[in-house]
Order: structure tokens, then sequence, then C-alpha cells
């Protein structure tokens, strides 16, 4: 039985889009899967009771965890585990961390989810943030990118640690085999980039994981670069942030600029583009914490949150914690043992 | 007369492309328009002969000015001026300089066009850098994106004069009246950002240009953020190249795809998506030098060409240097006069 914990609670269109998802995603799932409806027990057993026989035909792989705080977009991200300790993101995430649960899954704030999720659930040896994953359509296979905004200023050190946890998320949820690291910069050769780039570039290269050089934004649709294929795209933050925004915006535009065109068939060109639909890949995972969080789009509708329990249900299934417990905790042994020659 | 002088021996495919450029743009152009051609005076008669009575019949507006040293992809780009003081790329920007032509056009090494323009037209009083910067199609009307690669660490100063930049541009070439600047972000807020963005927060409320507030990745395609339209996006020359660069890859990615899917047509397709091709938008200004400096892409074909022609002559007519200079003089003495509160 693999458990997902969602929060019944987060997002535009709560409870309702999250519930509707879930009874999506355990009509496609196998039986063995469950999911708990963390939030208002009162409410969400009146949602379900609004989906009739259809939801009742689920009921027995339906858990309702009650969590009567409930947490607004004004809150501040901080403020939430203190001031309201039983909203539905942190029930959900001490069902996680406590073992009951075998994955989080939210479309609430998600300053507040990484905050919750770091200190519920903890980070694995050696790290010092956790980093927001996507993954990315290209015109080959789909690549991970991170970090994609949970982080604005970051250390060479932390680009490293972000390469590790997209290398082992390829590995253990995309199934790649020694995936194949790039560092985004503004040129292949090892010495163009910003300082902590070039930096990180020296750091790469010493790693011990595949990198295949520096990447350039150009690289990313076409998911591969001068050096070949790419499985995991590394930046901080900021531009991670300004590029996925960048890219969520220039779908709807384009079609936008083909509505307007007499001779193109829309549907057509909808369906062909039917692979890039956010909703698709709207479900980012939270790296580096010890568990499965999941984050989605506050704006994730009912499809949204069945892909992101889909994933969840993957993530969880695929032994990704266990693998980057083991392996950070093997690179932190190491930098124990040589010494720290990049220390200032 | 404007005269635009043409760097004929840079780019990849150089001196056909620049030539045959020339040529359609002087078609194209009215008659009180010329183009000086340099390079190599054999090569360039050899390749003006092969156009026949094309060039022919525009030959008494062409000019052709020797510049017998020839620069390579190999060369640094700061070696160029001392060891190679008469490569096409000097010898043109040296004309402008000395006011015998009224804008210069490169197809030839970026880095080599930007020390080269730098150090001989000089920058605007109070620029530190000059900053290169691109016109953007979105789904309302085009905007300006500064810096899109010449700079990669900035300070919140440097971002300021950007701004500046981008606005006169905007106001000059553009024509946009009282120019709407954003600062690139990851969020809308004033205290959202890096380190550097949010210091630039507080000096861009300052300034005295348009500041319109923060802008996120998704308002570049869409041409307008919470505070409404944009005409210029200012960012770092390392989130803005990883951008360009992505965005010049979206296009072909997405055409593939299409492509493979039956029932889209294509030609359909791509003659809606025509303003995007990147040909329409291949010349990019170097701002902040005296003068007009057009930097193209390597790989410019001749429609490149007589684009960033056109584009150099709209820039030399419309008082964009000129207003530049003034606003920055202006800028300048204001700094000096008010007490420098955001020095260490």
């Amino acid at each position: 039985v693999t458990r997902i914990a969602l929060d019944a609670m987060g997002g535009d269109f709560a409870p309702s889009a999250p519930v509707s998802g879930a009874l999506r995603a355990l009509r496609e799932l196998d039986e063995q899967h469950v999911v708990q409806l963390v939030g208002r027990a009162d409410d969400l057993e009146r949602e379900l009771a609004a989906h009739g026989d259809i939801a009742a035909r689920q009921r027995h792989r339906i858990g309702i965890v009650d969590a009567p705080d409930v947490v607004t977009m004004s809150d501040r991200p901080t403020a939430v585990l203190r001031g309201k300790p039983n909203n539905s993101m942190a029930v959900g995430l001490r069902l996680h961390a406590d073992g009951r649960s075998d994955a989080f899954v939210s479309a609430g704030n998600t300053g507040a989810q990484m905050a919750a999720s770091a200190m519920l659930l903890k980070l694995h040896p050696g790290l010092t943030r956790p980093a927001i994953a996507t993954v990315f359509p290209t015109a080959g296979r789909s690549l991970v990118f991170l970090d994609a905004g949970a982080n604005v200023d970051c250390s060479a050190r932390e680009l490293v640690q972000f390469a590790w946890l997209g290398a082992t998320y390829a590995e253990t949820v995309l199934r790649r085999d020694n995936p194949r690291i790039g560092l985004l910069s503004i040129g292949e050769e090892s010495e163009k980039g910003n300082a902590v780039v070039k930096e990180a570039n020296a750091l790469f290269r010493a790693a011990g994981f595949n990198f295949v050089g520096n990447v350039e934004g150009r690289d990313i649709p076409r998911g591969e670069g001068a050096a070949g294929r790419i499985d995991v795209v590394v930046c901080d933050g900021f531009v991670g942030n300004a590029i996925l925004k960048f890219y969520e915006a220039v779908m709807p535009m384009l079609l936008a600029i083909l509505r307007r065109h007499a001779g193109v068939n829309e549907s057509h060109v909808s369906e062909a583009l039917a692979e890039f639909d956010k909703s698709r890949y709207g479900a980012a995972p939270l790296l580096g914490v010890r568990g499965v969080s999941m984050i989605c789009h506050g704006n994730s509708d009912p499809n949204a949150v069945a892909v992101a329990i889909k994933d969840a249900v993957q993530a969880a299934e695929s032994g990704m914690n266990e693998m980057m417990g083991s392996r950070l905790a093997a690179v932190a042994g190491e930098a124990q043992r040589t010494p720290n020659h990049s220390a200032a």
C-alpha cells in the first residue's frame, strides 16, 4: 500500500479541485494506492458526498485526516507552523514524517510548503537548503531543471548539492542511467559564466556525478547541448524561476498568435502541443527533504492534482528518498575526509 | 544622407551574406541611404561583381573602405585592436567615431565588437559598461530587453544605468511615450528577488524614469505584468542571455513538434509565426556607447543583415544617441549634487 497525503485545503480551488483530483487519480491508479485527504473533516465529507456514487466507490481508499486550522495566502509562510499548528499542510507533513503516509502533495502556498517540509521532514545529510525541481519537456526526452525558485542567492557549493539532488531524481524517478548533468551558463566553455557559476564549474568537475559541462539557455528546449544529451540542468533559483515562468507564458502567447491566423486549425495545434500542457508537468518535487513533498501550482485544476498524486506515487515507490539519503551521506562523509580546498 | 558602415568580413557567411544583405537593404531604403562596406577591398569588389546588374544599379550608394587585417573566431576579443588594428571592425568603428559614418553594423565576434565599440566610440557620461539590448516580440507590443549578455555580474547601480539606456532606446527608436520600465525578479513585490535585485528595486524607485515595479519571467512573452504594459525589462546579462537563448530555441522545438503532427498545416503555422522569425529581430543594439553599434548573430543570412542595416538607419535617425548623451549627463550631474546614500 502506498499512501499519499493530499493537502485538501491548499490551492485556489480548494477543497473542490483537490477532492476531484484525488478521485480522478484513484480511478487511474491500482487498488493498493490510497489518498489521505487532509483538511477540515466536515468540509471534506460534504465535498465527497457531492460526488455521489463516484466517491462512494472509492471511499475505502480515501482517508480523511482532520486539520482544523486554515492558512490563507496572507499568512506569512514562517508564521504558519507556530500560529496555526493544525493547518492541513502541517498535519499532512507530520503524517508523512511519522511514517503514516508515504508522500505529501499540496497546491497551497509554496513558501509555506518549503519551510514546513524542511522543518517537519528534515533535510538529508550535508544539505543546507532544499531545491524545487521541475521536469521540463524538450524536443527529445524530458529533463530535470533545478532550482526553480527555492533559493535566490546560491553559493557554488549549493549548486553542487542541487546537482546531486537532480541526478538522484533523474536516476530513480525518471530511470535514467548515470544521468548527464549540465550547469547553466552563458557559454559552453568552463571559463564562461558569472562568478558563482565559474566557481561551480570547477566544483562540478571534481564532484563525482556525470558532469557534461556548461549548457546554455538554448540547450534546455533542445534537451541537448554541445556535449550531447542532458538529463539535469542546474542553476540558481532566481534564473530558474525566471526561465520557468517565461516558458509557461510562451505557450499561451504562441497559441494566441496562431489562433489569430485564419489558416491554422487551432484544435490540431492544441492537440499537437498537448504534451506541453502545464497540468501534465504541474507538480514539482521539493528535493533535499527526507521524504516526498510535491508542489503544485496554486491554480491547479483536478487534472493537475491527479497528475501530482500519480507523480507522488511514482516518487514514493522509486526508492528516491533512500537513494538520496545514502548518496548524500556518502558525499558528506567524503567531504569530511578530504581537505576543504574551496573554503576561504 | 545617412551612412551605415557594415563590417563585410564579420559573420559565418562573410563576405557573401553582408554584401547580399547590403544590396537588399539598399533596394528597400530611400535613395539618401548609403552603405559603406568595410573589409578587404579586392574581395568586396569581386563579391559585388558577382551580383552583376543588381549591384551595378546600387553602386553609387555603396562605398568600399579597405580593411586589410582579418580577425578570426580564435582571436581574443581584447587582442584584436592591438594585434590587428586594421581589421574590418576597427576600421568601421573608427569611421563612425570620426563622424564619417552614422552607424556601424557587424555579425562578427560579439565580444570583440563590445570591446572595440567601447574603446573607439567611448561611453556616454556616468556609465561603467555598455549593455546589449534586444527587441522582444510579445503578445502585445514589442519590448526592449536588456542586458542580453554583455555583463554577467552586475551591481544594482549598473542595472539602473541599463534602465536609462533601455528607456531612451524605447522612447527614441520605438517611439514610446514615457516608456514603462520593469525590473526582472521572481515576484512583483518590491522585497522579492536576489540581493542585487532587491537593492536595485530601491534605486529604481528613486531614479526618475517611469518604473512600474518588478516583473516576472511570465510577463515578458505577455508584454505586460501586474502593473500593466511594459516597454523595457531590465536584468543582468547572465539571466538575460539565458532567457534570450532559451527563447530562440523554443520556436524551432515547437515547429518540430507541430511538424510531427499530421493534422497541422506546417506552412500556415510558419506564416503565423513569421513575426517571431529570428532574422526579423536579429540585430541587437549595443547601448551606452556614443553612436550606433548594431550586433548581428554570427549566422546572419542576407535577410538578417538587411534588417540590421534598416534598424541601424532607424537608430541613427531617431536622435537616440543625442538623447542618451544629454539624459545620462543630467543623471550623472544629479548624482554629483546629491549625497550618495547607497555607497558603502
